[in-house]
């Protein structure tokens, strides 16, 4: 079958159900009332050089979240990622609550603080980047929210000789809807030469 | 343990260590000499309405590789989705060749022709999204590359309902390195009201 995007159910069910499995941002930021914390997985890395990692929430202007707001408002967040242990109270964190109540509280998630930032981080994530606001760009439906990635931490139990290692990390991937995969069903290709 | 991203080896090795797992973007282009086809894996979902995809070669300018340099230049392409029986010819596309080369050819893989545009797209892909281009910007070390799906093609062993279905598309998704984890080990989280 083939036709236009909508021809599909919707725009939105054909692109999140075919570009999968999606790596999850988890933001977490500060304001004035509360700290945030909501999950985003259409989400990847922008730049090596510098270190930018990008994620795209639904809405522009007054439309946002708390999340991307608070993100762009004050110039900075934090990206912790999500893994086996920890998707119980990611999910949680996307209920849609009031705008001054602390997510982190009302999933019962402990916060840590930050090293360069003054957005919280969460104690249990086994990597969470440190990120201050690079650039802002509003597209069609979304806005692009671009962070450079000023820190970082990595649990010592997913680090292997210093370096982080991708199959300790146990790391959660979003499909469509309300599926997810693990990581755990890996394997290796040799890119040939 | 906690420091600068350059600290855990490499920016490199942290960022696409930690950012998993990424969908494949398998971009097919056209131009004068030879059709090419290569995987990136910094690639997500931009915007839903219109529908724009993107992703993030390494490099800008001159020294961007055939496939994005296509891309822009043409102002069209197709990104076809990986999925566990493409992942051996996907790899044989990540090998670098010359620019004159036809990467479909190299690597022994069938040609369709598309319905929008005139870059082909991969006949076996059960999803291809026929894109054109609707933006550029270069950032840090990478420039990104949006498209807009103007036409989507989905092999009915893939539908359910006129609907894509995930559990049927076996899509692959990359880790680390030489790593890939497959969407099979799948489970479902409600999200709370």
């Amino acid at each position: 079958m083939d036709g236009s995007p909508t021809d599909f159910g919707s725009a939105y069910r054909v692109l999140s159900g075919a570009v999968i499995p999606r790596p999850i941002a988890w933001v977490s930021t500060h304001n004035e009332d509360a700290d945030n914390l909501a999950p985003y997985s259409f989400f990847t890395v922008a730049s090596i050089d510098p270190p930018i990692v990008v994620f795209a929430p639904v809405g522009r202007g007054d439309s946002l979240k708390d999340t991307p707001r608070n993100a762009i408002e004050h110039g900075e967040f934090v990206i912790n990622i999500v893994t086996g242990d920890l998707v119980e109270a990611m999910n949680q964190t996307a209920a849609t609550v009031d705008s001054g109540v602390d997510e982190f509280e009302h999933a019962g998630i402990e916060k840590a603080e930050s090293t360069v930032v003054d957005a919280p981080r969460v104690a249990d994530a086994h990597v969470a980047f440190e990120c201050t606001l690079h650039d802002t760009i509003e597209m069609g439906s979304s806005t692009l929210v671009f962070g450079e990635v000023v820190h970082v931490h990595v649990a010592d139990n997913v680090l292997t000789d210093g370096k982080l290692d991708t199959t300790k990390l146990d790391a959660v991937g979003r499909l469509a809807g309300s599926q997810y995969a693990t990581t755990r069903d890996r394997f290796e290709l040799t890119r040939p030469p």
